[in-house]
């Protein structure tokens, strides 16, 4: 799939179909997030890799959007490493980066995801429950499955609402 | 360009040729930016299109990259706008998926470019210089040009250092 094309296409996804989703194709999702560029190189973002029903039960209660947790296939969670950090702020956007990028490569695989940030409120829990250390932060966790077909819309603000030419207020 | 290769094949750009880029070439990697997911769909990003020389000649010595930022065609100067923010964690990821779209849209449209970090150590500088208000936070700059064609290599941490199944610490 062409890149502008997967940018533009790709929607959240929050139904999804009881088929698996293969180790194959995790790793391939893995293999596009661990490409994402990052400060330094030091690609702090650690991931955990949740497929059991009674972990991903347990997850599901620590979110509002529990029910797509529990219906996807797979559930990758996502930690920044504070070990590896060097400054938050930019370490924060190389795991945006990293999202991306697994988000569009599910997409071109003809899977579907949703980002999921809302669990964050309860990341302590979500540490305990994986056994990660508290130097592990949550991030995100990135629901995925193969998605029920169904249209999806969504919208963005136009270029000249966000863009300034030189100078801020000089509109594009 | 297919999506995985584009991300396993993009390289951070820092040798520019002299040829510009054009509106509409800064239009298309604007719009793969702005079809980055966002919290609340709230797109805190907001851009600054730098290609007057004077400009760049400033912005550059508010880093040890200025080079980079003068040979280049544009900066693209990438702030989080605090007055659409909701949470400062996940607005700044979505800022980092919306500069890897546009990272990996310049590197799909033949261009080149490089993600400055080390220019926010004089965020408000470059504030200063471009007009831009306090609640518009640097997120950084992106330099963009032809590249100058030469083999550019770059490596990561193998998938097993870097995930876990179902727990910490089971590696995959």
């Amino acid at each position: 799939m062409e890149i502008i094309e997967a940018i533009k296409s790709r929607r959240s996804v929050r139904e999804f179909t009881a088929e698996d989703v293969s180790d194959g194709e995790i790793a391939q999702i893995l293999e596009a997030g661990r490409w994402a560029p990052s400060g330094l190189n030091n690609q702090a973002w650690r991931f955990i890799i949740v497929r059991d029903k009674d972990t991903k039960k347990a997850l599901s209660g620590f979110t509002h959007y529990g029910k797509t947790i529990l219906d996807s296939a797979v559930g990758i969670v996502v930690f920044l490493d504070r070990e590896s950090m060097y400054d938050y702020t930019k370490d924060v956007q190389s795991i945006g980066a990293c999202i991306q990028n697994m988000l569009l490569a599910i997409h071109s695989m003809g899977l579907g995801a949703v980002w999921l940030g809302e669990i964050l409120k309860n990341r302590e829990k979500v540490n305990q429950l994986l056994g990660a250390p508290e130097s592990c932060e949550l991030m995100a966790v990135i629901a995925a499955g193969k998605p029920v077909e169904k249209p999806r819309s969504s919208s963005r603000k136009e270029l000249a609402e966000l863009t300034f030419r030189e100078k801020f207020g000089n509109k594009w």
